[in-house]
């Protein structure tokens, strides 16, 4: 088949910068290094650091006493850091500066007296650690329905996933308008994921499929092949290479290509290649 | 035909409102009284009230010194009000208490240096009166289109025309979020036009055709129009039953009717009663 990758696949600033963080941390530290949660939602990218001793520990009293714990790109509450500083743990925080500006944002609303509105998924640990900077007082909601279901808001802070997609949350926007008097919205949508879904939604109406890469909890990865199945309804998410299955590809010679935030260059590389192994059965002559 | 009126038909509070301090103005006064600009858009009143004195002027020049000028319910900038002041005229100011918070949240903004957005027709005195009260600062805008043309604004205030339909401003505002950082909306839509507008469109579906009852120049009449034509394309805008042209409603037999904020109850009634004498032609036997 032939392939055409779009621009913009692949790793964003935020991963880069705390893939660069997490090495550094691994390559001077004396001690055990623990990642709090996984660094970035990608399986072949934790399991490599595993193997460099990145242990995945899921609670700070999992990290020894003076250890080294690595803040995972997705962010923490602000309680997660106070109790590291009290454990007198080095912290190395990899949060994607994105991510903090939407915590700062939420903080500053709440210290503003707003009632604030999340756009996410609730489930998601980068929309848990942004509650927690509101001391948890913050509404999520995901949908336009859930948007038109709050009790008025007379004083209204909203802010977003940061990977989530612009036609999405101008749509929940519209629904909260009808639930409060005052509408104060921060964009906090993140600049890579917007490029990223834009050139992928461009190139999916030009061919025949679209196969998104990206790890299985990785939400911009999700977002991706969900903006790419509004233009072309034959789309399909794969962790790897070795999840192509030739026969789904049956009748197609033109196939695109795109890559969550955290996907590897060499994991694009590897389904793009075998991409390009699968031939059209041979026409009988 | 049968015909069925639609709940909210008619004078809102703000109307009804300015009709009873300009009808106590005239009243009380001893010297003449003039309306700056008109009190309301409905050509019906504003030819009654003249009757009885109040003439319509377009500068506060044309107001006799000391004498009384009446604001019109749609409002005027503050720069009006001081002249005023400075000619020692009588002020009775009838401008609606919802379009008086509009150009309260739009002074407010451009104090808190946001770059204010008024999404609303720029000819319309209301939002002439709004913008006015940005010391003209404010950008004023109507469509999707409009407001994606727009360069990028990172502290974005914005305020609505307050007659116009909620589905509009979502959609604008949607399209507000990709050109602001900060997008700090103030629902400024009154909530008599949301509830006839309401009720308008869940009637519409439910005839043969509307009538929209209202002054050619009423913003409100407008939009009203406007919405009931998404869910029924059969809608006809009149100021008066003399519009009413039977041929129109050939072979209709259920009407429905509203009519805009400033339709006064009696041409309502002129019109209900126009429609319901309007006969089926006897089908031959």
């Amino acid at each position: 088949m032939e392939v055409i990758v779009a621009d913009n696949a692949g790793f964003c600033f935020g991963v880069k910068r705390a893939i660069k963080m997490a090495n550094e941390t691994l390559d001077q530290a004396h001690g055990p290094v623990k990642s709090l949660g996984q660094l970035i939602h990608n399986p072949q990218v934790v399991t490599s650091f595993q193997k460099r001793g990145l242990e995945v520990v899921a609670d700070l009293d999992q990290v020894a006493p003076n250890g080294t714990v690595v803040i995972r790109s997705h962010g923490v509450g602000p309680e997660a850091k106070r109790r590291a500083t009290e454990l007198a743990l080095r912290v190395v925080d990899t949060t994607c500066p994105f991510v903090t500006k939407a915590q700062q944002y939420a903080a500053k609303l709440i210290e503003e007296n707003y009632k604030v509105v999340v756009i996410g998924d609730k489930d998601h640990p980068e929309v848990k650690g942004v509650v927690a900077h509101t001391d948890g007082k913050a509404i999520v909601i995901n949908t336009a329905a859930e948007a038109e279901a709050l009790k008025f808001i007379p004083r209204m802070g909203v802010v977003f996933q940061t990977t989530h997609a612009i036609g999405h949350v101008q749509e929940v926007v519209g629904a909260l308008l009808k639930r409060g008097k005052e509408v104060r919205v921060f964009n906090t949508l993140c600049g890579a994921t917007t490029s990223m879904q834009k050139t992928a939604v461009e190139l999916a109406p030009d061919v025949e499929a679209m196969v998104i890469i990206g790890g299985r909890l990785s939400a911009n990865t999700a977002q991706l092949a969900e903006v790419c199945r509004k233009v072309n309804p034959r789309v399909l998410s794969v962790e790897s290479a070795a999840e192509l299955d030739p026969a789904w590809f049956a009748g197609i010679r033109l196939v695109g290509v795109s890559a969550g935030a955290s996907t590897p260059d060499e994991v694009i590389a590897e389904v793009v290649e075998r991409l390009t192994g699968i031939e059209e059965p041979a026409t009988s002559a």
